[in-house]
């Protein structure tokens, strides 16, 4: 039989992604930790020869996961067969000193975990600048805005995008405070006392110390934990994925309103190149990427319910419940966010908008948008203000009534108040309503803030931008 | 770079579900799926030559997924290349007709998922018996039952695991009622209203019955579905994972129950042959197993997180949001339940009991759980209700504090009561601790009780008890 | 300050639900289990007077919470401080005899989730009833199916509410099941041993026995359960609480697509008398209403979680932690679950129909829906199969491009098409278009079996329609 | 029928809080801000009379509920009945201007939960100052660490407090981000636009701009949001509840194992003066406080359910489906979190450490946990080292079957050593075991930096420490 592959790594995860949490990838970041902690050894006096630090170096990459397989099957012990495996490559003994698998096990899926936070903040500034520049594109392009679904005042598509951009921005501020702040566990023994590390320094804590400042300098994390146990708090995984969700809220609600704006044919997602609709039905375009996301948000939020199931529930200095939970849900949760983004970027790449649609949609709802202006109008005419309210009231809603139930074919309101006592023309009515401009407030200005606001991240990143997605199946 | 595998499959289950949701097992779900609609057709008057059928029987194992790759990038489309590929292996073009996409895909997940809980039933089946077993080995063996995780009253150790297991039938009933209503969605078009097979048929309503029923037949499922669109409701899925996630409940309270057993040395999860505990600590049996159990209920709580994501959001006739978490999701949560009980079984196969510990225990609390019987012993040789009772509680109250302070090793209470005014000799009190068997009231029926419930399941299921578990990681 | 209410209770739910939760109302369902426990005492010979049994009879509505609220500060314990009121109201002291405080409380609220779950299905049946009507009623109306939210096929109307009827309608049969088969704790002492009955009952199992069989039947529950501990398994609650969210599903799909549907104008969930939309935008008509239905879905949700918090997480014979989230998460769930349907049925009430919006809809996609029937006739002309699928593509492509890009204003594939090669006049073709009676396919024929099906449950509970629903807020 | 309470509010939460979450809180905070606005358009040149805001300060605490009630029966429109209620308090009609309901509404919300914030945060300091003194207080006492619950090496039973409180201390570093990094949503219109302050200013952005700084600024809210809709994005609320959910981890942890240690009665949550345990068993002192704190956390896992299912679903610029789901989620988030800081607050004041008890574990446990160091100190003596692991292993397994199995009664690994071939006397193997002190590691190091840490958040906000919990149920 076939073996059993992980979905959300082989369909939807990007390249990089999937390096960090092979088996491949997990056993080069063993390497680099072990050799990490032998470099700081060695300087705080462990008689550890340069050659053989040189010696690992080299073979670090040369991973032969079947030979680990079969050490395990002797050892019984998976830990203790990956550190023969590396000392026989490199032909020396001088890894593991004074820690337990813990304490390579904890610090190694927590640069996992760094690692792949990185890699998603780089896409989601990339999001971000295509978001910025649709933005700026469409920032004049008047839309009928719309809240419960049903049409309310005027915004440009320009400020819509930036609303939803300006979501992501917000996830984007947060993920990386939870990069900037990450600590990590550092090397803590069975229980979290140093015990084994102070043995191995002859009881010198100043050492021990340096050691672990050392260590979390090399691998770029900035801190280290203080009094853990056999593991690093657990609510240190939920706060990861949990931010992996909330940074994805942007796109998601984008989705959502993408799909809306398909049905009402306004925008959509757009094709592929070649890509074909439904062979029946030949203008079917359907937001499948969109909906992917939106997929891909539900998965995440199973994978929070995963890690709030473990944060705050250790028993003692530890007991390994959490084990197989994390195996299962770090890798997978990390994987359904850049497959997310991956499939954003495609959207956001592919994106179509109808601006002959959305016009006809202006047309139809601008007379209802407006009639606040037409109202102030009518008074400075002379209407008294609550005749005028009347007036305007009892024409929208039978308008209303005769467009919903095919009277009319088209909006007339315009027609009838100028019929109306309101005493306003035809053509003063229609001035009214081209003045849509001014109706939209803002809305230009916040595209230009948010514009800036994404244009700090990208200089602070400048290669995020030029990450180029693949296609996505 | 290697395959990323799916963690949840290759750890912890068992073949024969992996093989159901295998790339590979899938294909052959298709195209039985397939034939049976075939065959119908035929019965039904559809032109179908009985040697097709016959070459389609002949060559459905023979999958080879690479051949349906190199189709697929072809044809942009992944049914479509499945089924030119079983045409191609059988010599004849009949599969597929009047059948949309979803069609087949809607229908052979349904059939994944049916067939899935029927091997999770047979498990269930199995570890139930052992739990029976286990149950009616110790149904005398008093412990000492707890409430607040502190001693409250005795009860026999059978009836304590009588107690996980009764939880766990509850589950199985659950479980059971939820095969035997399972309706499958049948073949109902692109939104629902089976135009396709309806043209196929001219619209001869009858017909696309039959051929519903006959299919139904076919697959061992009960009844088809009525009025749905592209998809059948969401809710079913959330449903069965919802239910698996329950059906391991009594497992879980188990599990967690050993967990504390283990830390006062009264039982464990024990050992496999030759596997040894921690090199430094010899004494050390860690609950491993039992503390997975627990992890893979927080796993299945995610996958329930995420199914009611699913359960009653879709738009109109169906949007596919839903796709993305279904792939993920359903497959994942039969891998965890399957798992699960792979290694329940393994941890029933294996436990330990300690009576000696269990003996200290009792001897230890037996004194402070006896004093109702003490009061009403000592009321009987005239002592007064309340006077009889302050003393007891006094005397408690003391030795509990003098234990747990240091100032005595052993309990005294017997002592300090017979020099007390309660009216009953060291001896007479001593017997009524040794009444212990009288106060664990219907502790053994239940046990009696409990095994004569899952024998009528084992009856039914006769093949399920002799599962035999393979060793686990 | 004032009180902090219940904002589910107050603002949402029903009254009868209000009643069986309410503080005043769990004092009365307790009282009337310890009557019941003492009639089956008295039949089991205990020597109860008739009397008694007949004054605690007449003063059980009788609940003065303040009164109760000052007996418990004296004695420190809520059930004492209830049975101490209660039999100074009747002049007896014959209650609460063998049972520990859990065999009240575990029984009561077993109660009340019995109660809760049959107002539940009585309210599930009207709401059926109420869509079977609406299915009838637009049974014929066609209307444009639609999957990922754009237009694929035609159905009708009343099929389309059929589906999310039958969505609900599973919901229905899911409930129904778990109400049959639910079984209640019994009355099993403090680590479910039955000690103190047994004790009571002088050892006598039989009797034990008889008195929980006649309780169950005096309450109406059909089953007692075997061998439990403190508590009754929580996957209980688990299981209650997530058919309650399942139950809801169908409401939910069809909330969602109503407030898809007032987006586009072709339906509404109505307005209530007298109510306007907002003053500034007279043509506003806001799904509220469905919002919410889908807002309490997700309260749903979360209670889901909360209990399979509980569910499989028990230490020994029972610990406490699950006491608090009981307290919360049962009568909220009923709350929700009550206020929803309260609210579905309003809506159900006065949902609007836009059957001219309708028919524009149609128009516009219909050329698009047909072009499989308008191949075949062509074909029937002698055009070849490949050249009139290549003409009918190219035009539906540029038809589409030219109507979303304002080229035109109306679908003119018809008159593109008979200009073509195809052989069809334009006579012929809008023939073709108005045989969209016949591409529903058989989305009648099911709405006729959804409506036998609700029939079935609305004769076996015929109180369940005549179920007037409130004004709500 | 009894009004129904919001059991959170009424049974757990302090006064505070629910001032904050009150009917009457609530409309004291919305006229606090409308007099914020009022001041800063008078600011801004709006001709506002200083003599109308000194009359809204004055009356803004007369709340008069059945007043506002009976105005919303009138208006139908609960935003429009508090701006009559309180300008005919005020003899004014000024505030509200330019203003959606939204406006108010959102604005408002956010202050309850950034004051709600902060009062948690207070507590949550003020329970680190009690963590923080009784790690210091059992800074040396001396425990037996575990891992999977068994024992693993020695720890101090600081530096397990040491170890909870660290959760804690990271919860509260993350929550603190959360408050100082809070940004309002500001006064952003029906759509997000602005479209009616600028129209109340004559269309002067710069107007508008300094409006809503300076209207942050008075709220003390640091940030104000760029572009949003009709509603602030919802994510927002979920990192609320989440953060609040992760902040309370620290507690769940100690609290779990402060009920595992009650099960081996090394220490307990204490009792309060006065109470008593059960009646029957006077020895029994339940861990109510520390499973409700464990429930309470399970309830708040129930909340972030229903958050995430808000997070990036959003429908265009706005719909209400988040309206109910937040009425409930938000205020019983905080209710929840709020009673469990003064449960926790109890529990820290009330806990009791059994030290002889702990003792007598340590002794149990000690000869197996030093047997790393009797390896040492066997090889020193000429032993071969392979030889006196072969040694020690056989006897320590021995030994540990003999007390499982009641064939000694006390750990004798010594002398079994004593006996062998280690070249060790019993004096020698004893004195080893009494080095117990430097088996701790850093244990009492952690400790100090651990109050180091506490010391400082304690020094910044100075009253907190000084909050005195009530008596809780």
């Amino acid at each position: 039989m076939d073996k059993i592959e992980n979905v959300l790594a082989q369909r939807y995860a990007g390249s990089e992604i999937k390096k960090i949490w092979s088996s491949e990838g997990k056993v080069i970041l063993e390497r680099e930790f072990w050799i990490a902690v032998m470099k700081s050894q060695k300087e705080l006096g462990l008689d550890i020869p340069q050659e053989a630090i040189e010696n690992y170096e080299k073979v670090k990459e040369n991973v032969n996961l079947q030979s680990i397989d079969s050490r395990e099957r002797i050892t019984k012990h998976d830990v203790k067969a990956r550190i023969e495996e590396f000392c026989d490559l490199a032909g020396f003994e001088h890894i593991h000193k004074g820690m337990t698998s813990r304490d390579l096990t904890e610090n190694v899926e927590q640069l996992q975990i760094f690692e792949s936070l990185k890699i998603i903040r780089e896409k989601t500034i990339c999001a971000l600048v295509k978001m910025s520049e649709k933005a700026v594109k469409y920032r004049d392009l008047i839309i009928t805005a719309r809240t419960h679904n049903v049409a309310a005042q005027p915004t440009t598509f320009g400020k819509r995008i930036a609303m939803f951009g300006q979501e992501l921005l917000l996830g984007l501020e947060n993920l990386d405070r939870i990069i900037e702040n990450y600590a990590v566990r550092g090397i803590k023994g069975a229980v979290g006392t140093q015990l084994d590390l102070l043995t191995l320094f002859d009881g010198d804590k100043l050492k021990v110390e340096k050691l672990e400042n050392s260590l979390a300098k090399h691998l770029g994390i900035s801190k280290t934990m203080n009094a853990v146990g056999q593991v690093y708090p657990r609510m240190f995984d939920y706060e990861v994925v949990s931010s992996l969700y909330n940074l994805t809220a942007g796109a998601g609600s984008f989705c959502a309103t993408l799909r809306i704006m398909a049905g009402n044919e306004t925008a959509s997602e757009g094709f592929a190149k070649g890509q074909v609709g439904s062979s029946a039905m030949p203008h079917k375009m359907n937001s499948r990427s969109c909906e992917r996301i939106n997929g891909l948000r539900v998965i995440l939020s199973g994978y929070v319910a995963m890690l709030f199931g473990l944060s705050g529930n250790q028993w003692n200095e530890g007991d390994v419940s959490c084990s197989v939970v994390r195996r299962v849900a770090l890798p997978d949760a990390f994987f359904a966010t850049d497959g997310l983004f991956e499939t954003f970027l495609s959207v956001l790449n592919q994106m179509e908008v109808f601006e002959a649609v959305i016009k006809r949609e202006n047309e139809y709802y601008f007379p209802f948008l407006s009639t606040t202006t037409i109202l102030m109008e009518s008074v400075k005419k002379g209407v008294g203000r609550e005749t005028a309210h009347e007036i305007i009231k009892e024409n929208a809603v039978s308008a209303v009534r005769d467009l919903r139930n095919g009277k009319i074919a088209k909006n007339d309101l315009l027609e009838r108040l100028a019929k109306s006592e309101l005493k306003l023309s035809i053509e003063e009515l229609t001035a009214i309503i081209n003045r849509g401009e001014d109706l939209v407030g803002s809305a230009k200005e916040q595209v230009d803030e948010f514009a800036k606001q994404v244009e700090i991240w990208s200089k602070k990143f400048p290669k995020a931008k030029e990450y180029k997605v693949g296609s996505i199946l």
